[in-house]
């Protein structure tokens, strides 16, 4: 395992909104949640990640996001708190996936690796170790896609080139939020070798 | 390394509302936030915590915490969201941190050794692996104790028998929620190795 310093591949995270599950198996948009957008943009700073993406096609809601970002970057918000400020420097709002892929296409002239994350065991899952060994060798960039709601759907899971397995504790109970999984999934795939 | 079923230590975290430093290095009580109770439950529930503290001597604060706890675990909530039920079944309100401590020596009958979380590199921190080590290998309960607002006063860090270092990612910046932080920690301290 390659030290931190050593790190290659340009991450990139999005949330998305749309198309998402409810508790039914329905196809629905999900609602923002202002804490989404602190915690997992602070997790995504602190592990360097390039952009945080929310997906959320509804102009309400990025209105909203707009605003929210707007406050902490700048006038009083940022100079009450600066670690916010740089924070949110990486949260970005869009439409649909595909104008997340496009994004990085233009930044990166190279399409990402689509990873997807599930709280199901799905048949070829990739584990932590090994996508963190391809991140860490590779030269492409990564997209991490996280759900809210009931999380990803078919649709979401099929365009991904790997599924990372679900984060398991001590136990059989695994229902993190969103905000934790994150967090812990960063941890895991791009945080320093604290182990060895 | 032992599995994690070999895992030998109870432990116990809390969430000081009092006394914490606010911006200015004051003390002050800081108020509940709502996803500090779902989030921190759940991931305690996920590594199989066997208590969560949250220490508030607000009794207007400790009746909103009451309220949530009861609205999940029974009724309408608690049909809705079974897992939510379970999540919570490890939430407790408490005053101080001396009732944190004499609830885990009655339960336990034995003194808990209290960790201090602080996002600041202090002298004589322990490592992740270390604890990790120590918790497989003993079998004395233990506290983590996690802060609120501008983080844990020194009062709480000098009554503490260890304080563990901070959470770094890919590069300095490390302002994490308590919500992450919480995750990653309990994700380092009592996950399974899934590096090996």
């Amino acid at each position: 395992m390659k030290k931190t310093d050593d790190f290659a591949a340009n991450v990139y995270i999005a949330l998305l909104h749309y198309p998402i599950y409810n508790k039914l198996g329905e196809k629905i948009t999900t609602t923002v949640t202002n804490l989404d957008l602190h915690d997992i943009s602070r997790a995504g700073k602190t592990y360097q990640i390039k952009k945080y993406f929310v997906v959320n096609h509804l102009k309400s809601q990025q209105g909203l996001i707009k605003r929210m970002k707007k406050y902490w970057t700048g006038g009083y918000g940022a100079s009450y708190n600066k670690n916010r400020h740089q924070a949110f420097s990486v949260l970005s709002v869009v439409d649909s996936m595909q104008q997340v892929k496009e994004q990085i296409y233009q930044e990166e002239k190279s399409e990402p690796l689509l990873v997807a994350t599930d709280a199901s065991s799905l048949p070829n899952s990739i584990s932590y170790q090994d996508l963190r060994n391809k991140m860490f060798e590779g030269d492409k960039p990564y997209l991490i896609v996280f759900g809210t709601g009931w999380g990803l759907t078919e649709e979401t899971l099929d365009i991904c080139d790997y599924i990372l397995e679900p984060i398991y504790g001590r136990g059989d109970f695994n229902h993190l939020s969103v905000r934790s999984a994150a967090s812990i999934i960063l941890d895991r795939l791009l945080g320093p070798d604290w182990w060895s």
